[in-house]
């Protein structure tokens, strides 16, 4: 086409591969997720929800996976910051209910620069983080 | 597991032959779409946006397939009924603005039963209405 | 620094000749305007609101910006065909109270991509759409 | 004009100038930061996100400022009032997601009276508040 377009930072291909390695993680766990990724703009790219993974978690996934671009993170670095004696005590109500501060958010990065992130939820935290750290190797 | 689970109205695996079908139609026409496909309870199960689809209609493609749910009907059968001289001028306003009243959000049907929805959306309201017709069609 | 970070689609050195330019074209006119520029992910990179401009028009303009991005139009594109009688009747409504479509908002576009938006508000429609001409011309 | 005009509490360009001064400290110490000024009704005047600073941080810079309005108090004094065994504790529910209790909003001042406030976040709690300074200082 002729006229100018949006250029994705993440294609859909990458994407579906990525959330692809992470159901191969979670599966081989044993424990369905709700899986998300978001371009480096914040915006959702891709998601699924595993067979019996939570509803609940449909909005945590694509929130780890916000959170990660918004703050160039992994969620989990943001646990300790913000718990009540923390540094950043109070940032995840400070942001209009989209900041998650415990595991599973993990930006993806494509040579030293993130393009895109993936998040994943209905597990324990550290069932989140594994499956997202699958997911986030297969970009 | 010996807990209980939620069942599924449709699976991963349904979800995505739809979505499949859906990009294999907009691949066909030329037009980058943003799919999503959600269950009987309106809540997200899948979603793809192509690549240069529309950022804003990640939440209008959602919007559409949740709107087919919410009221067991084609999103395009809305629109004479609340346009300002319609029986139902206002419905669009009357649901925390998550009702879509125009083209490409359809019920997915199996054995009479709504099982789930899909909405598409970036392209005009006939591409969108063609591709959702194409996803639904492979369920 | 060695820690991968975002790439920005618009710099900030952009985004404020943009609005430099937009100032100086509301001047021209007698009409101060809020202005905001987005990123291709819709995201605020910057914006100013001139001595005297609305106060309700800082949301204006930056989800003017912002439709721009979403929908990769002018936002007076939008207008005729979300009337009462349009195809698209009811799109405002249906993307949680986000997207303008009257004139104001228009993509940013170098070298045939899309890399932003800039969107104007407080005037009447032809100073918003004249002054955000004026900017994304500078770009 | 002859029509009735609201009068500002800060100009544009004294809002360019704090926020200048704040990107020369961010420069600086190295640190691309979400700088942002609302005026003393806590409306946004002026924001910039340096190139590679946080998306997530737009808000909080703006939420930095606007508490700093909204309690007339930097948002450094409400971090240990607002701690799970202080006497405000809650106090960051109680506002619809827009207070921050932690470092980097500082208001404006002007002859004894606050005019304004700065809010900047993407840093660390230090390089918030010493980029908020230099701000603060430059009215």
């Amino acid at each position: 086409m002729s006229n100018p377009k949006i250029q994705d930072t993440i294609t859909l291909e990458d994407a579906r591969r990525v959330i692809d390695a992470a159901i191969a993680r979670a599966e081989e766990i044993g424990q369905p997720q709700d899986i998300a990724v978001v371009d480096a703009g914040g915006n959702l790219k891709a998601h699924v929800r595993m067979d019996t993974a939570n509803i609940g978690s449909i909005h945590i996934a694509i929130n780890k996976a916000y959170t990660s671009i918004a703050f160039q993170t992994q969620t989990k670095d943001l646990t300790e910051a913000t718990r009540p004696t923390g540094d950043l005590y109070g940032l995840n109500d400070a942001h209009g209910g989209r900041i998650v501060v415990f595991p599973g958010g993990i930006p993806l990065v494509r040579d030293g620069v993130i393009v895109g992130a993936i998040g994943v939820s209905t597990g324990s935290i550290e069932e989140d983080q594994t499956v997202a750290e699958a997911g986030a190797a297969a970009l």
